[in-house]
C-alpha cells in the first residue's frame, strides 16, 4: 500500500477542485466548491480553505503538503498570486502563507500551466522522460520546459510562456502587446475567428451551416466531429493549427534542443490530425541534426489533470 | 599572483589561435597557425597539436587542461565534432580524445557559440551575472544559454541556435532548411544583401557609391562609418537590424524569462544605435511583466575571445 498521500488544489476562475492524492497519482478523495470570483479576494480563499478542510475532515490521517495550481502570475519563492483580473480587488496575495498558517501543513504554489507540466511529468505522459516541453491548449495556449525533471522557472518565475512564442513579426496582434504570438492564432476563441473568417470561400463546409443554425456552435469539439465526417474545411483548419504551432515550437527546439513535446488542452482533442500535422510541420523546418529524433506525444492526465499536477507539486519537491 | 593557468584553442576555419590564460583572463602566450582546411583532418589536427607544443614549451609548468572552441557539431559528452563542411573528409572526429592521448592534460570541447557565452561568463560581461542569452553576431547568429552559471546543452548538444530562431513562418529561407530564422535577415552576408536590395530607393546613400566604386566595400564597419557619417539609409538598416534581432529575442525572453542579453561578434560593432533599437523592440513587445528588467549589453571580450572561452571551459569546469 502507498502511505504518502498530497492534497492538490485546481484554483481555477469558475470553480475550486480539490482531492487527496496517493503517489502514485491516484485522486482518494474529491471536492469542488464555486469559486465566487466576483465576491473578491476573501470569499475565495475562503473558499479554497473550505475544501481543503472537507478533504482533511473527511480523510483523516497524514498528508505531505499542499499543493495548488493557480492562474495568473505566481512568484514560486514568494508564494504570491498577483493579476487574477476576474477578482476584483486581488492584488498581490500571499496564499501560500495563508494556506500554510492556517493548516499548518507545507505548501507549494505554481501557476496552472507549469502545474500540468509537473502532472505529466510525476503521474502522466513524461512518467520516464528527464527533459520535455508541455503545451496546454485551451483558452490561451500554456506551456512549461521540464529539464533534468524540474520545471524552468527564470528570473522572475515566468518562463513557459509558449503562447507567446511570435511566429511573424508582422503578425496577428496578440493579447499581451506583441504581435504573431501563437495564442494569437490557435488560441481557443482565435482558432474559431479564423474558421469564421473564411467562410465565404467555404460555404459547403458543415461548419458554415452549424454556425448558421446556432452561431454559438462552434467549438473544438464540433470542428473535430465535422473533421472526422469527412469536411474538408475542418480538416484543414485541424492541419493549419498543426502547422502554427509547430512554427512555434520550431524556434523552441532549435534553441532549447528538447525531443519530446507532450500536448494537452481541450484543442489538442483534435487527435491524431492535429500531432501528424505538428510533427509533419517539425520535421521538415527544425535543424536537421535535431529533427531526427522529435516526438509529439498526447498528454495522459485529463479530467483530474488540475488535482493531479497541482498534487504532484508536494511529491516532486520531495525528491 | 595566480598560478592557475588553462590553455584555450580558438579553432576556426582559416586560423587556429592558442594561448595559455591565467584565471582572471590574462593571455601569457599566444600562437596561430593557419588551419589548412582543405588538406583535410590529419593536417588540420597536427595543426592543433602544433599550438599546443608550442605553448607547452616556450611556457613550461603545470596548466589545468585544455579548452576548444570548435566550429561544426560538437558533442560535449562524446568528445566528438562533426558537420565541418570545409574541411574535406572530416567525418565525426573524437578530438578531445586525440588531444588528450597527445598531452596527457584534461580537454574539454565545445562549440564556439557556447565557447563565447563561457568566455563572457567567467571574465567579460557576465562575470557577475548567473542567467544571460549571448548572442554573437557574425557569419551567422550564434548563441548560448547561461542558467545557474551553466551553459544549456540541450538532449544532443545542440541547444542555443538563437540564430535558427524564427520570426517569419513565410519568410527568408534559411541555410538551415528552415524559413525566416533569424540569421537569414541578419547574418553577415544576408545584411549584405538587405542592404543591395534597396538601393533603387537610396540612390543618394553613400553605401550606394561606395558599392559602385567597390563591389566588395560593403560590411558591417562601412555601414557603421557611414550612419555616423548622418546616412539614414545606413542608420536605417542598424535600426532594422536590431529590431529584427529584437523579435526573435521577445520569443525567446517569453519563453525563458532571462532578463539579460550580451551581444558580441562583428556586427554588434554597429553599436550604441543597434544596441537601442533592440531594446526599444523588445520593451514594446515582451510580456509585460517580464520587460520591466530586460537590458542588452555589449560583450566585453574581444580580440581574443576565442581563446579566453576555450580556456574558460576548464576554469568553468573546476567550479
Amino acid at each position: 500500500m502507498n502511505k504518502n498521500l498530497s492534497i492538490g488544489i485546481d484554483f481555477g476562475g469558475t470553480t475550486i477542485k480539490a482531492g487527496i492524492v496517493s503517489e502514485n497519482g491516484k485522486v482518494i478523495k474529491k471536492t469542488i466548491a464555486d469559486t465566487f470570483a466576483h465576491q473578491g479576494p476573501k470569499k475565495v480563499i475562503r473558499q479554497i480553505k473550505l475544501c481543503i478542510k472537507e478533504l482533511l475532515i473527511n480523510h483523516p490521517g497524514p498528508v505531505l503538503g499542499i499543493g495548488v495550481g493557480s492562474p495568473g502570475i505566481v512568484s514560486v519563492t514568494k508564494g504570491t498570486v498577483s493579476n487574477l483580473h476576474n477578482v476584483p480587488g486581488w492584488e498581490s496575495v500571499p496564499l501560500k502563507r495563508i494556506i500554510e498558517n492556517e493548516f499548518a501543513l507545507p505548501v507549494l504554489i505554481e501557476n496552472d500551466a507549469n502545474t500540468a507540466a509537473i502532472g505529466e511529468l510525476e503521474f502522466g505522459a513524461g512518467k520516464k522522460l528527464t527533459d520535455f516541453i508541455m503545451v496546454t491548449l485551451g483558452t490561451g495556449v500554456g506551456g512549461g520546459i521540464i529539464t533534468n525533471r524540474s520545471i524552468v522557472h527564470g528570473a522572475h518565475g515566468g518562463a513557459g510562456e509558449i503562447g507567446h512564442i511570435s511566429i511573424d513579426f508582422n503578425g496577428r496582434q496578440c493579447n499581451c502587446g506583441g504581435l504573431g504570438c501563437i495564442e494569437a492564432y490557435i488560441g481557443n476563441s482565435q482558432l474559431i475567428n479564423r474558421v469564421k473568417a473564411n467562410f465565404k470561400k467555404n460555404k459547403s463546409s458543415l461548419l458554415y451551416h452549424l454556425h448558421n443554425q446556432n452561431p454559438n456552435g462552434l467549438s473544438p469539439k464540433t470542428i473535430s466531429e465535422a473533421a472526422t465526417a469527412g469536411d474538408l474545411y475542418a480538416q484543414h483548419i485541424i492541419t493549419e493549427t498543426g502547422a502554427y504551432l509547430g512554427y512555434a515550437l520550431t524556434s523552441l527546439i532549435n534553441v532549447l534542443d528538447i525531443s519530446i513535446i507532450i500536448v494537452g488542452g481541450g484543442v489538442s482533442g483534435f487527435g491524431t490530425p492535429l500531432f501528424n500535422s505538428i510533427q509533419t510541420t517539425l520535421q521538415s523546418r527544425v535543424i536537421k541534426s535535431l529533427a531526427l529524433t522529435i516526438k509529439v506525444i498526447p498528454a495522459k492526465l485529463k479530467n483530474d489533470a488540475g488535482i493531479l499536477g497541482a498534487s504532484a507539486l508536494i511529491f516532486n519537491s520531495q525528491k
